[in-house]
């Protein structure tokens, strides 16, 4: 067993599937769980994603020999700050948030001389599903999670933290948290906001039920992420917001170029671009 | 039996469904294909959906009662003047093409007084395969056509089409084809043409490589669609062309506007947009 007992604040899709793939590994004793919602913590226990419930972080923490932040990020300097009030010197703290850059700032600023004790972690394993209910033993497995370690962090919490993660069967990599925010900005965070965008544009729209009405697999498959927490990804896109913009600005020039193409009825033009774009997703489909 | 001879001109995925449909509904004798490729071809015969192949569409046409066109649509005018030669005066022409108002002017400039035997149609259940490979029974099952009949179009033309697209398991609406092209550009074209632009910008770029490698599932299900077929894409855009420049226009000022959300760190507006989303899309997702 790696660890007796772990602190999950958080237990949603993310931390909840920790929990039980932990578990399931037998890499973990008790679980004890924090959140917003009595009604959610009910059903975590009730789903035996959960050993017990504490009112708040310094409580799950107290004690606990790893800690998983699994909230919004928006609320990590708060947490952070009470987690580091209580945190033993042999407990090592993780995260679950789909940013890093605002993640280490907010570290740094709480977590005092225990920053050495934290070492950064994004799995990269969504879904649109949120809540304990959505939290499955196997969410993790086969898939990526990035750690990005600090130059504070201490060897022992990198080697704990990188068991923990797979032990959930997790492929670790690791990349610096600039580049995290920037590869994740491009191909995670840019798509949610163009998925959310499509959607609440037609459905503003006087026809937009006529709209929908027609709406077949395809647009079900593109708008699958606008199903996503809006809270969670709130947080995301404000504490990347320099680089969703960015993409943003890049995304727009390509589709003026494919507006100009069109303007011009260039089909030799377009028909190659379409066949790039196809032919560059099925290698990376394949090589997936 | 609704129909001795079927000849399809295009025999991928639309074209092979619907005659793997109208076999195993009892609808349909004898299947002839035409295509342009003899190894789709071949490997239509050798997967039973089609029993013989002809040279061109007028050989397939001849003495056919029921023409399906299935090829990409800037190929229709010419098909359509072949078909038109020897098209006898019980036959009736359909189609599986995307786009409805160029469909119907080319329609109009080449099948003469023929007109009145041809009812368009676009069968809502594209796939991101394509080839007689790709092509299945149930394809059609459930799932939407719209046809687009014509003031022309005869009474009994129309009811045999239907009944065609119905053997082949189809919920039947009809629009018109301006209406069809503005609601279609929207629901489909757009995000075709979304997808497609998001990963060439992205293949584009010097760090391509590693962008792919750390996208996953929310990306490969907003990406599925760009995986389509370059040329039937680049047809379709071309021929809605002002529709789908008007779609961009429309969506590229959603993307304005949420841009400046981010510059302004305005996480309320954006969490109440990113909600309103969710919500447009989780009620379509339990109506459909």
């Amino acid at each position: 067993m790696l660890f007796e007992r772990v602190a999950v604040i958080g237990v949603g899709l993310i931390g909840g599937s920790f929990a039980l793939a932990l578990k399931q590994a037998g890499a973990c004793g008790h679980v004890v769980g924090v959140g917003r919602s009595s009604a959610n913590l009910g059903r975590a226990r009730e789903l035996g994603i959960i050993d017990s419930t504490a009112p708040d972080a310094v409580a799950a923490a107290h004690n606990a020999d790893l800690v998983l932040l699994a909230t919004p990020v928006a609320q990590f300097l708060k947490l952070f700050r009470e987690v580091a009030s209580v945190l033993g010197p042999k407990a090592v703290i993780t995260d679950g948030g789909s940013t890093k850059r605002d993640v280490v700032t907010a570290a740094r600023a709480a977590l005092g001389r225990k920053i050495a004790q934290f070492v950064p972690a994004h799995p990269v394993a969504g879904a649109e599903k949120s809540g304990a209910e959505a939290a499955k033993a196997d969410l993790f497995r086969g898939r990526r999670v990035i750690l990005t370690p600090l130059p504070e962090s201490s060897d022992s919490a990198v080697k704990k933290v990188q068991a923990a993660w797979s032990a959930c069967g997790a492929r670790i990599t690791r990349l610096d948290p600039e580049e995290h925010d920037a590869v994740l900005g491009a191909v995670s965070h840019l798509p949610h906001v163009l998925a959310y965008a499509l959607v609440h544009e037609l459905a503003s729209r006087e026809n937009g039920a006529e709209l929908f009405e027609y709406a077949a697999g395809g647009f079900r498959d593109f708008t699958r992420i606008a199903s996503s927490h809006p809270e969670m990804w709130r947080d995301i896109c404000i504490a990347n917001s320099d680089r969703v913009l960015e993409e943003l600005k890049k995304y727009r020039r390509k589709l003026d170029a494919i507006g100009k193409l069109l303007e011009a009825g260039d089909g030799a033009a377009l028909e190659k671009l379409f066949a790039e774009a196809r032919e560059a997703r099925e290698k990376w489909m394949h090589s997936s």
